[in-house]
C-alpha cells in the first residue's frame, strides 16, 4: 500500500526533527548489529525500506535507474533476526519528549510483535528517550498492555518514567554504541 | 553497495528470463506465506528489495516521489520469520533449465544461510525448476557441499536429479500453492 498522510515516520512534519535523529539512533543500532554479526553473538539485520517502484528507465544497459517509485508502510518492524538460537524481533523508535506517544507506531506492528511472542519468538520494542541520552527495551506483552490501557485512559503515551520501571535500560558503551542484547538477555532468559 | 554487471538477479541479459518468471515463484510463495500466517501456521515475510535512494522530491506536501534511485544488492536472503518457535531463513531461486547454476546465488547468501544454521536456525534454498513444475529445498548444509565441490570439479550446477536425490519434494496445492513447510518438517525436525 502506499504512505498516506499521516504517517508517523515519514511526512508528518510534527516529526520530522524525530525522523532525523531516529536516522542516528538507527545507525547506532545497525553498528551494534554489525558488532554482534562480526563476533558471533547473533545475526540481525534491518530490512530495508520498502518501495514501490512505479517506473524504472535503463541510460545504461548495466544499470537500472529508477525515476519514479514511493515509500510503503512497512508490513512488519524494522528488525529481526536470531539470537542464541531463537527468532528475535523489534521495532526500534526515538522521541525527543520525556515520553512515547504512542501515535508513532502502527498498529499492525504491535500485531506482528504480538504474533511473534505467542510463536515462542524474542519480541519487544526499543525505545531512544534523546533528551535524556537513554535507550529502554520493552517487551511486546508488557508494551501491549501499556498500549490497551491508553486506549481506555487519557494517557497516551509512555512517560520516561514508566518505561524505566517496565522495561529494561540498555547499557550503553563505545562498541557496541548500544548492547542491547545484554537488556534481552535480563528480559527474556 | 551499488549494484555492479554482472548481477545474476537483476542486469544480466541472460537471466531477463529467470527474473520474469522468478517474479510468479516469489508471488507463489508470498501467497503461501500469507496462507501460512492466516492460519498461524508460521510468520514468514519476504524482505523488501533494497533500494539506494538518491533523490527525493516533494510535488505534494503529503507524498515523497523519490525520482532517482538504484537496485542494491541484498545483504541476505529474501525470507525470513519464525516456525515451530524456530528462526527460519532461505532464498529463493527459480530455473527454467533442468540444472540449478550456482552463478545465481551470490557467495555471500550461501555465507549468511551457513551462519544462520551454526546459531541454529533453519536455513536452505530452494529451487523451482519451471521446466518440470518442481520445487525442490535444499537444507544450507548439503548446499554448500554441492557449492565447494562445483569449486574443484567441472560440474558448476546442480542438475534436478542431484536436487530431488539430496532435497525434499515440496508438494503442490492450490491452497497454499506451495506447501514447502511439510518438506520443512521432514527435513528439520
Amino acid at each position: 500500500m502506499k504512505v498516506k498522510y499521516p504517517n508517523p515516520t515519514l511526512h508528518n512534519e510534527k516529526f520530522t526533527t524525530i525522523k532525523t535523529h531516529g536516522m542516528l539512533f538507527e545507525n547506532a543500532l545497525n553498528v551494534t548489529n554489525e558488532y554482534y554479526l562480526v563476533h558471533n553473538k547473533a545475526i540481525i539485520y534491518k530490512k530495508p525500506t520498502p518501495i514501490q517502484v512505479v517506473k524504472v528507465d535503463y541510460p545504461q544497459r548495466s544499470k537500472a535507474k529508477i525515476v519514479e517509485a514511493y515509500y510503503k508502510i512497512p508490513s512488519t518492524t524494522d528488525y529481526n533476526g536470531i539470537y542464541r538460537g531463537k527468532y528475535i524481533d523489534y521495532e526500534a523508535k526515538e522521541t525527543v519528549n520525556l515520553s512515547f506517544s504512542f501515535t508513532h507506531i502502527f498498529p499492525h506492528q504491535i500485531d506482528h510483535l504480538k504474533k511473534v511472542n505467542e510463536h515462542g519468538g524474542i519480541a519487544f520494542v526499543i525505545i531512544y528517550f534523546k533528551k535524556v541520552d537513554e535507550v529502554i527495551i520493552i517487551d511486546i506483552v508488557t508494551f501491549n498492555k501499556l498500549y490497551e490501557d491508553s486506549k481506555k485512559g487519557a494517557v497516551k503515551s509512555i512517560s520516561l518514567a514508566t518505561a524505566r520501571e517496565k522495561g529494561k535500560i540498555v547499557p550503553k558503551g563505545y562498541t557496541p554504541p548500544f548492547d542491547y542484547l545484554k537488556a534481552v538477555d535480563e528480559l527474556f532468559f
